[in-house]
């Protein structure tokens, strides 16, 4: 059980005299875990790199964001259970609303609380030898994916991310002919999208009833599918799972095939019921081999500088752990994907703690879990891609090299 | 503020009672910076790998060697502020004496103590399409540059190293075109250069007064300038400086285009005066972004086996320390380039202790600067290429990846 709590790292904070929110928070079990396990400082990319979320989860998982990252639009759009084919460019979508102008009134047309009934007659339009897959997401959002030969992801965002700018046709990043083509046949298809969407008769409800129209397809991230090799096919087989309130965690579970687990009250921010999760986790070992368990509001905390909630928040989360204390036969790793320390509120390139406890551990003398407690571990300092490696050691699980 | 102690770390030395020197020194300040920072130990190569004091200050500086270093030449001639093109091949050179047989009499020409009236007629000479660059440096030095098409740097240097030997013809040490032709190009324009020199009037002064001639213009370290980004095209536009005595320390900074700053009572040597060099590197700090200084004579006493003097010198530079101990929002760091035991009297592959203090380092436990009170440190074991990023983390100008 590999539980991944987002930019739970920090930097001293004088308002915690001098301690991270983490050292400052009273977190007895997560210390007991560290007590009786083995710890180590993760640096997720490598000294000093700043990790977005969705390239420090596949460095965690094992997977060089060097070879198989290429945008987060691929990543949500899997999130949304949209398959992928190697050679396809996914984009995160949203309905929004333009006027006659094409300038755009609202990005999330009101709020629209579903797209599937607008999106349906555009799932499927060939353009050019190359098929637009639209299906809906929660709320006003959508997966696009653009299906054919010779495809780049090397074009700017159509969507210029904020309301009374007109919508921007786009535009090729480099002088190759597939990214020329790539963007040419999304703006011949983005314009057809709104003529389509313009006259929806659902939007001649919406207008009547006061509401905007969602009479435009606004695309960004874009990323290109190379194809990336399952959870199970690159780990022996294991059968994985993944508990996240957030899309793009769920989408990081999706990427790699594992399955997605509901949690009630699971929702990726503060109200979230860490104990509901974590119990779940543990029940579903029965079923699975390797749980993700992802928390998610230390990150946002911190990028409100919010040093005192993200404390409350880690002691919330400490006191859920209890439903995972105690495990017999279970290896359990907590860790962090980045930190964010608070006086930045933004990610940082500081290394993450990460505890291994379980059958096999060497159990060194640290007694905390926390920045600087784990220094001194026994796991020393590791780059994220060497975790999973360790885990499959532990498993017994690694293959022997040689003879 | 970057802070390169040359050869600073050391080995236990039994004289010592088992301390190094850094070790056995009274070194308060920079204790106090250590209890105030983060410590850790840096593998400037890597592993066991043995570093020159060039190929480590660029590693330190986080351009790889392997792709960057290729011989001493280019370094020294661009601290001799000649600008080099990419394809060209520097040496340092110097002009000495020989007789009539071509057999070095004096490689320093009774130290002659400036070239600029003999090399001046050298300079521009083009035999086969290749140009020579040749200017002055200090005292009996000079800077070579060879600049044309097609040229290598794999040839075997003319001089000898040594008096009482015949000058040697360079000659190419691989079966390329291109070193047969530098070698013989050279050895062109280093016979034609010693039949100038020998005619030249002022060397019959020399003559006529009992002073040896300058007449042999002997050329080493051929290196091949592959052109390298300045240090502010790395990092984010930083301007940054160097602060230094020796002449390799100074090539270095020229080499990345950090500006060099004169500072008076600054020599390389153990009678420098370090006072005034942190004094200034600090005042520097309102033009410049980055400081690098470098202090030389820890080598020197290690290169000579003395412990004691090197302690002795530990001391005085940690008097002077007393310039930048409560610096605000600034990073000091602390470091060497190499390890040098006194009792091996040369380089070794020891790691070196590295110290950060500043804003938003995480302290650590580390009381003291040494080579084993930092093993413990919260930065861990670093390799050289590892200490930029670090720093530029800090800085807060590293980029996030992903998203």
């Amino acid at each position: 059980m590999l539980v991944i709590m987002d930019g739970l790292g920090d930097r001293p904070i004088a308002e915690l005299n001098g301690k991270t929110p983490l050292e400052a928070a009273a977190t007895p079990n997560m210390d007991r875990l560290a007590e009786t396990g083995a710890s180590g400082m993760m640096h997720t990319l490598g000294r000093g790199r700043v990790p977005g979320s969705d390239v420090a989860h596949l460095a965690i998982f094992g997977y060089d964001p060097d070879t198989y990252y290429s945008g987060r639009g691929p990543i949500e759009v899997r999130g949304l259970g949209i398959p992928l084919e190697g050679g396809d460019v996914a984009f995160r979508g949203n309905l929004g609303t333009v006027d006659d102008d094409d300038v755009i009134v609202d990005r999330r047309a009101s709020r629209i609380p579903d797209v599937t009934d607008f999106v349906k007659d555009l799932d499927g339009t060939t353009i050019d030898d190359v098929t637009f897959i639209v299906r809906p997401g929660t709320g006003h959002r959508a997966g696009v994916i653009m299906r054919g030969k010779g495809l780049s992801a090397n074009i700017s965002d159509a969507d210029p991310h904020a309301v009374k700018l007109k919508v921007r046709d786009p535009q090729p990043l480099d002088d190759s002919d597939e990214a020329k083509r790539t963007a040419s046949v999304l703006a011949k298809f983005l314009a057809q999208a709104h003529e389509q969407l313009d006259a929806n008769p659902l939007n001649a409800e919406r207008r009547a009833s006061g509401q905007m129209p969602a009479n435009y397809l606004l695309v960004r991230g874009a990323g290109y599918y190379h194809g990336i090799p399952s959870f199970a096919d690159r780990y022996h087989g294991l059968k994985a799972a993944c508990i996240a309130g957030g899309g793009l965690y769920k989408g990081i579970g999706a990427f790699l095939e594992m399955d997605l687990l509901s949690v009630a009250g699971a929702t990726g921010q503060a109200n979230t019921d860490v104990s509901a999760k974590l119990t779940h986790a543990r029940s579903s070992l029965d079923t699975y081999d390797f749980l993700f368990v992802h928390i998610k509001a230390f990150d946002a905390f911190a990028h409100d500088g919010n040093a005192l909630g993200k404390k409350d928040f880690i002691e919330k989360v400490d006191a859920a752990m209890a439903a995972v204390l105690d495990m017999t036969d279970t290896l359990l790793v907590l860790t962090a994907d980045h930190t964010t320390p608070c006086a930045l509120g933004d990610h940082s390139g500081d290394p993450v703690p990460v505890l291994i406890n379980g059958p096999g551990v060497r159990v060194d003398k640290v007694k905390a879990f926390g920045e600087r407690a784990c220094t001194c571990g026994g796991l020393g300092q590791l780059i994220g891609l060497e975790l999973m490696p360790e885990l499959m050691n532990l498993c017994g699980l690694a293959k022997l090299e040689g003879a």
